[in-house]
C-alpha cells in the first residue's frame, strides 16, 4: 500500500476541543476554529467550514462528545444537543448515522462515562474512516489502467477523515503509476475544486488542472480521460447515487464519450432504507451562493437563482461503486444488497 | 410582431459621437461611453467595453464613421484609421466585414460626402441586424410550443445592434406567451450569463433563473425545459456549430433528456468554406481566468488550468439551426447549402 500523497487532515482534536480547519478560507488562509461546545461544532458544519459527509459525519462525532460533556448527565439536553447536531445540514446521511451510533453507546453506560466513551469513539471513527479510504484507494485504483481521470467537487483528504474517498482513489492510482494526470472541475458554486482539491493535490505533488464545468464534455470528448472519479453523498439501495450537483450531468457525458465512471464512497453512505435517488431529498440552497461571489454581486438585482446542493445520478450510468467493503460494478438492486450484506 | 421586451441598445449615435455601453461595469454600473474619435472606438472594442460580435461589427462601422471625419479627406488617414479599428480584436470575422464594407463605400463618393455616407450605411447596418434579429425570434420563437427554455452564455441585445439572437427568440417567445420561465446558465468563466444576460432580462421584465452550468442535467431531467436555446460564433457547412465553451455538454444533455436543441445566428456566421466543426481552430485562453475569480486567487498556487473559450456542438446534436433567411431543420450538408443559396 502506498503510503505518501497525504499530507492533509480537516480534523483533530487536542486539549478537549474539535480542531475544525475553515475550509471557506481556502487556499488563501489555513486557519483552524477551535470548537468547545455541540453548538459550534453544529454551527461549523451548517456554515461549510467543515463539508464532505464523512468529513461532516467524524465533526458530528466530535460534537457528540462535546454535548456529552455539556449535558452533565442528563438525557434530555444530550439528545436535544445530538438533534441540534443532525439538522446542521440535510442530506448527508454519514451526519444522521454517526450521531444516532453515538446515541446508542452512551445509552449503553452511565452518564459519567459518557463523554470518555464517546471521544474514545469518534477516534476509533476517525481512524476507521482513514483506513477505509485506504482500502477503497486500492479497490479503485486497481480498475484504473492508464490515461487521465476526471474528478469533480472535493472528495479528498478535506472531506473525509483523511486521505479521500474518489480523490484517495486518485492518491492510490497516482502513487502506482496508473495515471497521466488528474482534471478537476472548479465546481461551481462553492469552487470546491479550485479552492480544495487543487490545493491538496498541490501539496501532495500531484499534477491537477482545473476546467469549469462547461468544458468538461469537449475534455471527455478529446479522449484523454478513461475514467471518471467521483464520491457520493449518500447512495440509495438500488445504487443511484446522490451527490455535488454537476455529478449526473458528467455521468451523461461520460456514457455519452464512452468514459467509464466510478463512484467511490464508504458503506455508510448506502442507504438500504432509500429504495431508489427518486427518495433522496434534494438540499436547495439560497439563491445569494450564485448572485454573489465574494460578497460582491455579479446579476443584476432582481435575477433569480436556482441552486441545488446535489444531484441524483441513475445507477445505470455508473460503471462501479467502490466501498471499502469491495466493488459493486454495474450497480443494481441485487448487487448493492450482496455488497451491504457483507459489511 | 411583437415589440415589446426590447429595451436594451449596446450602442447609440448622438450629437456626432458614438456612445457605447460600458459592459466591463454591468450589472454593478451602467456607464456610457462618449467616443468622439476612432481611436477612442478602437479602444472600447479592445478593451471589451463592447462585445459579441455583431456588436463589435457595429461598433467599427461608427468607428469607421469618426474616422473619415478626421481624415480631412486624406484617403491614407482614412485607411490607416480603418487599419487599426481592424486590429482592435483581430479574431472578429464582422469587424473586418464591416471596416471592409465602409472603405469600399468611402472609395465610390468623393471625400466630401465621406462622413454622411458612412454615417448612414452605419445606421443601415445597426438598423438591418436589429431587423435581422426580430425575423430570427419570429422564427425561432414559432418553434417553441411552452414550457421553459435555457439558454447559455450572452447573445442579446448587448452582443448585437439590438435584440438578440438567441435572446432576441426567447424575447419574441415569451411576447407571445409561448414560453413560461428563462433559465440561463451563468456561464463560466466570465459569467456572461449572471452579468449580462440576467441584466437585459430583468430590464424588459422577463423572469430569469440563473443555474451554474452544473446544475443544467437537473434541470433538463426535470421536465420544464422544452428547449435549450443557444447562439453561434461560427457554423461550418455540415451544421456544426462552434460557440461559447458549454453548449456541446448542453447539447449532449438535451439529448438524452429529450429537450430540443435550437441554434441561432444570422447567415454570416455561416462559414461555408469550413466542411466540418473539425476544422474550426479553438481558442483556448489564459490559465488565470479559471485561477481568480474577480482579481482574487481561488486556486492553489501550482495549480494549472485549461480553458477553452469555444466548443464544437456537431449538427447531429442539434433540431434547429435558426437564421435570418430561414430555418434548417436536423441540419446536415445539404440543408446548410440550401439555406446559403436563398440569401
Amino acid at each position: 500500500m502506498s503510503t505518501g500523497y497525504d499530507q492533509v487532515r480537516p480534523l483533530r482534536w487536542e486539549n478537549d476541543a474539535l480542531l475544525m480547519l475553515d475550509q471557506r478560507l481556502l487556499p488563501a488562509e489555513e486557519r483552524w476554529l477551535e470548537l468547545r461546545d455541540a453548538a459550534g461544532v453544529a454551527e461549523g458544519i451548517r456554515s461549510m467550514a467543515v463539508r464532505g459527509a464523512p468529513a461532516i459525519g467524524i465533526a458530528a462525532a466530535y460534537g457528540a462528545v462535546l454535548a456529552a460533556r455539556e449535558a452533565g448527565g442528563e438525557w434530555a439536553r444530550l439528545t436535544s444537543a445530538l438533534e441540534m447536531l443532525g439538522a446542521a445540514r440535510p442530506t448527508a446521511v454519514n451526519l444522521e448515522w454517526a450521531l444516532q451510533h453515538m446515541r446508542t453507546l452512551a445509552e449503553g453506560v452511565p452518564p459519567g462515562e459518557w463523554g470518555q466513551t464517546l471521544l474514545a469513539e469518534a477516534h476509533a471513527l476517525h481512524e476507521a474512516d482513514v483506513a477505509a479510504n485506504r482500502s477503497m484507494g486500492q479497490f479503485g485504483g486497481a480498475l484504473i489502467e492508464g490515461g487521465a481521470v476526471l474528478t469533480h467537487c472535493n472528495t479528498g483528504s478535506l472531506a473525509t477523515g483523511g486521505y479521500g474517498t474518489a480523490l484517495g482513489v486518485i492518491r492510490s492510482a497516482w502513487g502506482d503509476g496508473r495515471i497521466t494526470k488528474v482534471y478537476a472541475d472548479e465546481t461551481r458554486p462553492w469552487l470546491q475544486g479550485s479552492r480544495l482539491t487543487a490545493w491538496e493535490l498541490v501539496r501532495d505533488g500531484i499534477p491537477v488542472s482545473l476546467l469549469c464545468e462547461g468544458a468538461a464534455a469537449s475534455l471527455l470528448a478529446g479522449g484523454e480521460v478513461s475514467w471518471v472519479v467521483v464520491g457520493a453523498d449518500r447512495i440509495a439501495a438500488n445504487g443511484d447515487v446522490a451527490n455535488k450537483i454537476g455529478t449526473y450531468g458528467l455521468a451523461v457525458l461520460a456514457r455519452h464519450h464512452g468514459v467509464r465512471f466510478m463512484v467511490v464512497a464508504p458503506t455508510s453512505t448506502i442507504d438500504m432504507q432509500t429504495t431508489s435517488g427518486a427518495d433522496i431529498p434534494i438540499e436547495v440552497r439560497a439563491e445569494d451562493e450564485l448572485l454573489s461571489f465574494a460578497g460582491k454581486p455579479v446579476a443584476a438585482e432582481g435575477a433569480g437563482a436556482w441552486n441545488p446542493v446535489f444531484d441524483v445520478t441513475p445507477a445505470g450510468l455508473i460503471d462501479a461503486i467502490v466501498t471499502e467493503a469491495g466493488i459493486v460494478e454495474q450497480p443494481d438492486p441485487a448487487g448493492m444488497h450482496q455488497l451491504f450484506g457483507s459489511r
